[in-house]
């Protein structure tokens, strides 16, 4: 089975989630600064959730780049990733509205942490068809940043209640450690 | 005529629908628990309605895939396919929002019943185009899923306003009598 | 250049402007049958706009298939007729929420006589580059479809003034009239 | 790696870009002129900012046809330009909502300078990849349009608060001035 329709379909998904949360910035009726003003917080978790979805999508590239089949478990993990990440704008929506409340905040964690358990269940089911031989098994053998952020976010979510901001500052953390395109997988392909 | 542009265009409408769906999600004004928990009927849907397009992208992926070439009526075949499947984010919404009320419930019933009746037509135009000694005509040879799931379709669409929980419980076996991908397909093309 | 961009990109845009056309059928707030009778309208104008973007999408396929190649004055004229389809869901809801009155329904003929011309255009500027002696050049010689829609919507948007159904009939009629796929492109390519 | 998710992605992210802003021409609820009438400077905005984006588009398509490797550094430029572009339904939707007030104007080409400013930066990145004896390097050697463009744009930002209208001239003159394709790239890649 070919994997072109499966990465089609993924970018067509984040292309659509991405440009559907702008949505979410809905245009004032007045054309003065106060009107801007109280965008600012939809505007900041705009960028966050951006931010989340380019790396999600890049990583996606890489991940499937070094894919060589896929068959149907993984069809069903990819769509189960993006079943999470489809949930994203909501919570961008919910959280920018309601100026990182403390429930927001925390229900934007667990989506996360979903999508990002989503992203390594794929990566398994890929690893799995590929063989333990293949480059992508080798290049991945010692994934930490995935757990790592899983473990990050499950802290995130309880102090969410406690400190809001301190679960926002988790946030934006685990987005700057992703920030960095996955060197493993693109050296060794290239190498 | 190549098939890429059809797989190309019916992968974008999917993906579209299936992010649309997300908007009848509303963002609520407040940020306590007593508005999610207002969410919940239509969040509940909306993973009933994913899985279902979940279901049609995977099966027209196999169908596609064993397809060799198109023509003119396949083109159609399959815009009429996407025409139904583009109500579901409507329907999707409507029993969301109206707590699974029956005319809802029956209304979406119907909707799944045209879209199954045009996936069947659009099988149908592609095995009688690559030929009934071709690959496809063999592995669809014995089709049982299609035609019970129309026949358990009808016997929902009246039963919602009987007790609107046996529809909805059909409407889930449907579901998961098919995300065990088209296994026939599969196994005669690979091997 | 390549023509695949154009093509994807031509995909995309139609594709979502069908599914955003699904979005004026706004989700009622009661579940019962009067609620589901207002939007008949609404749903009548979407089935013949899903129609006509259909044929845009089917008429486009054959055309751009039949081009080899493509130059900047291409591109520009297919964004100029994705322009005027763009503006198809803003028609199709303004007829639909007005119940056909006769201002909305000469504007819906003057968007899809606009994106009729930018066809021609865009034909011709196809047909420019890929010579006098190619095939699409005399597959498409005696082209009568295309200027008798446009003769047909310049007849039908007056007449809305009249008779507004008159007018809904002629589009029904070209719309008839284009359902069948453009056999002069296809044969000769095949053949 | 290759450049093929990178153009469709970014495909995906302008088409939906370019049928979001559509949303924003809401249906008026009554069927006359007048109502035709009040949507004229938000039609205005729209008709500006698709040659916006078409322009982004053909030159985006111009620029990735010339590269022919990419590596990470470029997917992020290309995340980065996306970016700002997706603000663009937003400053249009503001600026046409309140009829060109000085704000919303100066606001519209903060955004158009910053997708200016991205675009520039995703050139650099590409031609760096490529190396400086490739064709791409020599094509964009002498760059001027888009330095001038973001001189342009910084000298509209301000002039918004003295007079509103000569913004809007500047900036239906920055797109004439694009509306040319790229003839460098394009006849050093064909010549």
């Amino acid at each position: 089975m070919t994997k072109g329709r499966l990465e089609a379909f993924s970018d067509g998904v984040i292309a659509i989630l991405i440009t559907i949360m702008v949505l979410e910035l809905k245009v004032p009726h007045s054309g003065d600064l106060q009107a801007l003003r109280a965008l600012v917080p939809v505007f900041l978790t705009y960028v966050l959730s951006y931010v989340f979805l380019g790396i999600y999508w890049n990583n996606h590239h890489h991940l499937l780049h070094a894919a060589e089949r896929v068959n149907g478990k993984i069809l069903w993990a990819n769509l189960h990733l993006l079943f999470w990440l489809s949930l994203v704008p909501f919570v961008t929506g919910w959280m920018g509205e309601n100026h990182f409340d403390p429930l927001p905040t925390a229900v934007y964690g667990i989506v996360l942490l979903f999508a990002g358990v989503a992203y390594l269940i794929l990566q398994k089911a890929i690893v799995a068809h590929q063989g333990p031989t293949s480059k992508i098994a080798a290049a991945l053998g010692n994934d930490v940043k995935g757990p790592l952020s899983a473990l990050l976010y499950a802290l995130a979510i309880p102090l969410a209640f406690v400190r809001e901001w301190i679960s926002d500052g988790i946030y934006v953390l685990i987005a700057l450690m992703w920030l960095v395109p996955d060197k493993r997988i693109e050296s060794r392909i290239e190498g």
